[in-house]
């Protein structure tokens, strides 16, 4: 495929995309009926950042951040930059220049399959990035790749405009269409778990509240005093 | 071999598991003979936990936390939950919800091999979760696993009551009738442990307080001034 | 080879090795022509910390820290001790023991291609360490290893007396010989960066400030408004 | 997104995909522009086999290959069974009593992103397995997944009907719309290959056929006799 | 743990070890309900071996292959020499000579959660091996193990006795006093399958002659001829 | 550091290089004092191969494979190529058009720390690659690297001219200076093994052989006739 730089993209709903960041990424999993969630070796380059925004999608070479200062300019305030990569890289393709520009803009975070550097200063920026790894090692600008066409980031798909939700759980993409339905329900889903949480912290077991046993006891589950009373 | 639930399990002493952590799992580990670790890629979900308790033991399907809601009515004041999986997996198999039932009936933390979610959460509760990932992948409840079996969890044998103990150098499983003599073992090491640091700290080598020169001598090895001394 | 320790080594100059450490590891990987950087797996003991010394060498066995105790008589103020061990091993073969010991003599950290335990006392001395894992695991004391000669530890060869920067972006090595260079060479990038740093702050795209436009052209980058438009 | 089989799917031209098979992966790869391989620890279950098929594609839960037997009944001669994974797994989804059941349907092969068994079965019976492992751990059949929608599979995006080619060097997927044009510019490459290769093997350097030489030296590439001899 | 050699064990029945070897792993592992499957990196050092044998054990430390030749004195014609090791380890503990020692005393394979060398003279005398790692590096022989003892294998855990089948899909246990049970489960089971296959090469679909299509209908699979049919 | 090509290195003598292999990699890996080993994730692309030869180096960036069409050219028969990546890579850098390349100069293989493809040619062309993957994808040639320094490759340090020896067990490197004394020593070292081999094929223990009672009683070693006995 030719390199491209695509410029207009449908991104998620403003609204929605808000509402799934404060839902979080566990939840807006299990609403999206669990899937969208990237490989769980993506981590937080520092704990405790939580972001929710539309994607500017990134293909870049191993090694090679070329592309990462085009995709800069496609970005508007309330973006989150996504990079894919075309094969296993741990490179620090990223770091505090590149995160300057970023904030300049407005943009929320990067999520990045492969290396970020300059971990302490991104840190005192509040600029939040979760990648595979985090490294020194600085790339070249050689060789193209593309901005704002679909990827598969850290083995989730991610098409330019979808929402990313990323926090200590991990990061999550919501595709932008479902973006609004998803939030809905999320927060159905958190109102409804605010209320178990009460009953569970007043010592009401899962097994009664959810009213388990007789499935458990259908699926064939035995109770017994000691290991030795199991006919097995 | 048949799903089963143990009711009756025989707990390690409870002074001895108090000592235990209080020793923590360098100490523990050694008293014990260097054995008992689990695999190294058991991480605290958040640093700076320490605990000990005695085992309640689950064995799970990949991807379904069924059997965990099963096991917390297992549990006593006192306990961690140890859960081992059939196979390889890093689904976030436990949350907020299941600590906080876990939490009301006392449990010290869990200790699991495959993933656990809501991070932020669970360091707000205080409550300490010792994994191989983390990761927001809700799981299914389909499929029976056991509770209070043996188990083999992160590389380690766990019989139900046995003392766990675990901080930010990992967990180490204490057989339930060993734990009394591997707490007096590890009270013993410590104390000696205490005089040596000063020394140390007082500038003594360990090569004169441990008298090694000796041992090394005999076992071949030669000092010379550079490298282009040594004769080959 | 024999088992030898080397007595006398060249250590890189101490002003040379204070400015590499302000520089910190990733304009020291980029001023060194990025080369000298270990594998991203090394990840500090506790975050935050940052040292450069100059390097004392370790080659040890895997679960076997004997020869830790012998090079910490071969260390000075301004040290820093890298072990590397003959075969892959996460064994904690450091703990605070040593470090109070290392510390006595003024040493600045330690770079271990193996693990590390006593994780909460190291940060609570403020002792740095960077290794390949943590490990309550403890070591025996059975067979012998090197102090001084060559090593590769992480993927980097380290000659003794190199110099070591390591900080949360990883660990980089400079070969003594190199050190003043790459520390001048550091200084230039470092101003120039913060040069650059300002302008993007206030909204320039690195795409002009760098001149990018006229080499993604020539290497034939096409935007277009939508992906539909590109004619594959 | 609830559980579905899709029924009716866009296969890629017959022709097209018998010409990609003949082509081999790595030319295939090359005629795409770089992208579409999966990750190579997508490995043969046993060496030799060389497929090209349309895809059926799986997305199934970990451990469990109830949907594989649903798959089945969607397949038609010439298919290639592509399974995804909602999360990582390596339990032996897949043996010989479905390979008999694909084979009986003129099914080409599977790719799956988790494990198989009975490798030496599925070798006497000629049919081709790619996994990222080989396990005889079996499955249950509890939750649901989906047939025929859009998956990633090891890391690459498939629709159904896609073509799919497997050899010794890995798995490459075509998007089911390019499989002409890949065919075509793949068989071109192949011939300019072969004329290329008459002149390596008679003593013809890459440097000169391809007249790489201006270009390194614009690079800034230099030649010296000895290391010695490089101003750094 | 004093290091021991225990010299008196009980072992698996000889004729239903013969049986469990001709059932092979995948279907022995389905026998046993799905459980004592050592992990999937443990590969035949060769493929097309296939064994059955009683489990001699061995704790070796990394690195040092000093019990192995302790626990062959230990071995009786019928046995498996499993090797567990204190911590991970891909050194090559073992090589043609041991190898030539065990099939002297005819010991029938060794499972190693380690490295094996010699691989092509191992094939060329037909000794089986599986291991985590081929290497060539040696060992020391500086620090004793145990054997005889409980070990936990590559995740499995085995008693000195247990049955252990090896074959190209990997490495099972079986505990002694199972061995026969499982045996004839295992002969029903393959009686099974073999008419399942027939009627499967003739055509008829699995989701008939399971009779799964209520089950998936009740769970509530959809079918739909195109994706945008689906009602989300 | 400049990109630069070495034209003149010092080869290790071509006699010496026979010898090594002819005694494999295991024997020489000994023979050197148990170092100088490759990581064990280095595999043949081919079982069965073996062979020895001088390095020509290669530091190759990743993805990029434009220096070793460099490096052919200073390849005299005799040699084998070596390739280091600057960071980790397992693209495809090499197949069947280079193989000719170098096969057409009388280099006898390549050991490369990144990926090959092609491998049904190679192994037909009986062309000898070790790798730490297979993979189809292709590189580009934007990125200069060098020919001929020393590397770092994947963990042990190369010297243009060190005599590789490459076989199923693995990668060694020896120093072209130590190559005929390494040589001799692997020689005394194999007849040595052969009469071993002889005694251990007639039933003598390798406990007696190499009379490792004494050291095994005076390490502490204690035989009990069952578990039980064993006082802990």
């Amino acid at each position: 495929m030719k390199p491209v730089v695509v410029r207009t993209i449908d991104r998620a709903d403003a609204a929605a995309v808000e509402t799934l960041g404060s839902l979080g990424t566990s939840s807006v999993h299990e609403a999206m009926g669990r899937i969208g969630l990237m490989k769980t070796y993506m981590r937080p380059a520092w704990p405790g950042a939580a972001i929710a925004g539309t994607a500017v999608t990134v293909l870049a070479q191993p090694g090679d951040n070329w592309m990462l200062h085009v995709a800069v300019e496609q970005c508007r305030p309330g973006d989150v930059l996504v990079v894919a990569c075309t094969t296993d890289n741990t490179d620090g393709m990223f770091g505090d220049l590149l995160a300057t520009s970023l904030q300049a803009r407005g943009v929320r975070g990067i999520v990045i399959d492969a290396g970020v550097r300059d971990v302490a200063s991104l840190k005192a920026m509040g600029f939040p990035a979760w990648s595979r790894a985090i490294s020194a090692k600085g790339t070249v600008k050689a060789t193209l790749g593309s901005v704002n066409i679909p990827v598969v980031c850290a083995g989730a798909l991610v098409n330019p405009g979808d929402a990313i939700v990323a926090d200590d759980d991990g990061v999550v993409v919501v595709p932008a269409k479902r973006a609004a339905d998803v939030a809905e329900a999320g927060q159905k889903r958190v109102a409804n778990e605010e209320e178990k949480r009460k009953r569970l912290a007043a010592g009401v077991l899962g097994l009664d509240m959810y009213n388990m046993r007789p499935a458990l006891e259908a699926a064939g589950l035995v109770y017994v005093a000691r290991l030795e009373d199991l006919d097995r």
